[in-house]
């Protein structure tokens, strides 16, 4: 029995070790797409339209981890609730990818017009995401509640980014017809990045439901809407 | 022996009975939403806006009795993907609950300006996406492959409408700039429309995974990109 146990919790750190591993590429590819959008680099958004058979092949093979474990262990209470909330971080993980070439998509329409201004804060959006996924994820390795909790917070940020970003760009584009096709794809990538930003949210929430069995998910809000 | 595994069978209909009817509470909320559009009915809207409690709770219930058929009868292969395509398809229906939202959000924006022409093929881009919610979660009960292979080439149908959209709604951007807000608020509900429909197909590759065990996501390209 304790050979058994001690298996399982070999398992269950290979399998955290592919969710991170798998969490880095998710994380590189939406990088490499916001830099090409800022460097004007084509090659990079090439790079990451072309490369999704990693994180494709990674997202199968964790699905398959997660089956074995709880078909050949039957877990329960903390470790079946890790198992479960890694078949729901596996499939946040492979999103982030599909919208990191959603990015790219985007970015190589948007470099076939002369840029609109400056990219306004789609940068900053960039980072935060980014953020977001990592602490997300270190926050399910160390079984950390406080790092999820900062998560949750940061969405609020990125949300309000999205916002403003939205109202400057529809201000170009009244302003100036020409600014409406690349000022359009600047509002699909802030979109992308929001979504990026509520996956690592997604992730965050099924840690604190991990470690405290607490679910904070439709939490009321705290000032009821009219 | 036989009376655990008549209860497991129970529990386990009566956990395809409540995804049932998430399913209906979701494909109604974005029958609301496009009918409080089409229609100009911004009470519709309102609605949608505000009754999302009903979906919220049974996301939480159909995730938790999830856990307790995991937990308490630690099932193996069909049952246990079963069960984890459950949990997974409950995600996507409470997503679909949220675009309902966005999508209502989006209508009552549009609703403050002069129509853009007729709302060009957004109806049907809804009509398409409620039938592909119903179809996949008809599929996962009857667990018909044939069927959720059919979600999978409605999904065709309803990116291509999007495309056509988008391009549509461009053309009267650069035309009329009067257009550009209305314009922007159809085209985000037509990514609503599709994401709904990705939803509807993530629940039929997981039907397809559950009865056949055969992973139809990231198949390699019939004609591999250049």
């Amino acid at each position: 029995m304790e050979r058994v146990v001690r298996h399982f919790q070999e398992e269950l750190e290979a399998l955290q070790g592919r969710l991170l591993e798998m969490g880095g590429l998710a994380e590189e590819r939406v990088r490499l797409a916001v830099q090409g959008l800022v460097e004007r680099d084509t090659g990079l958004l090439d790079g990451v339209l072309q490369h999704d058979e990693p994180i494709n092949e990674l997202h199968i093979e964790i699905d398959n981890r997660c089956f074995k474990l709880l078909a050949l262990h039957q877990p329960v209470a903390t470790d079946l609730r890790a198992i479960v909330a890694a078949v729901k971080i596996n499939t946040d993980l492979e999103r982030v990818g599909d919208l990191a070439v959603n990015i790219a998509e985007a970015a190589k329409r948007y470099l076939v017009h002369p840029p609109v201004k400056q990219l306004i804060d789609i940068p900053r959006m960039g980072d935060i995401a980014q953020s977001m996924l990592r602490d997300s994820l270190d926050s399910f390795v160390r079984r950390d509640i406080g790092l999820a909790h900062q998560v949750l917070n940061e969405d609020d940020e990125l949300d309000g980014l999205k916002t403003q970003i939205f109202r400057e760009l529809l201000t170009f584009m009244l302003q100036a017809p020409a600014t409406v096709e690349p000022a359009l794809d600047l509002i699909l990538v802030s979109r992308h990045l929001e979504r990026i930003g509520d996956h690592a949210t997604n992730i965050a929430e099924d840690v604190i439901f991990m470690v405290s069995a607490l679910d904070v998910r439709h939490h009321a809000p705290t000032h009821p809407q009219a």
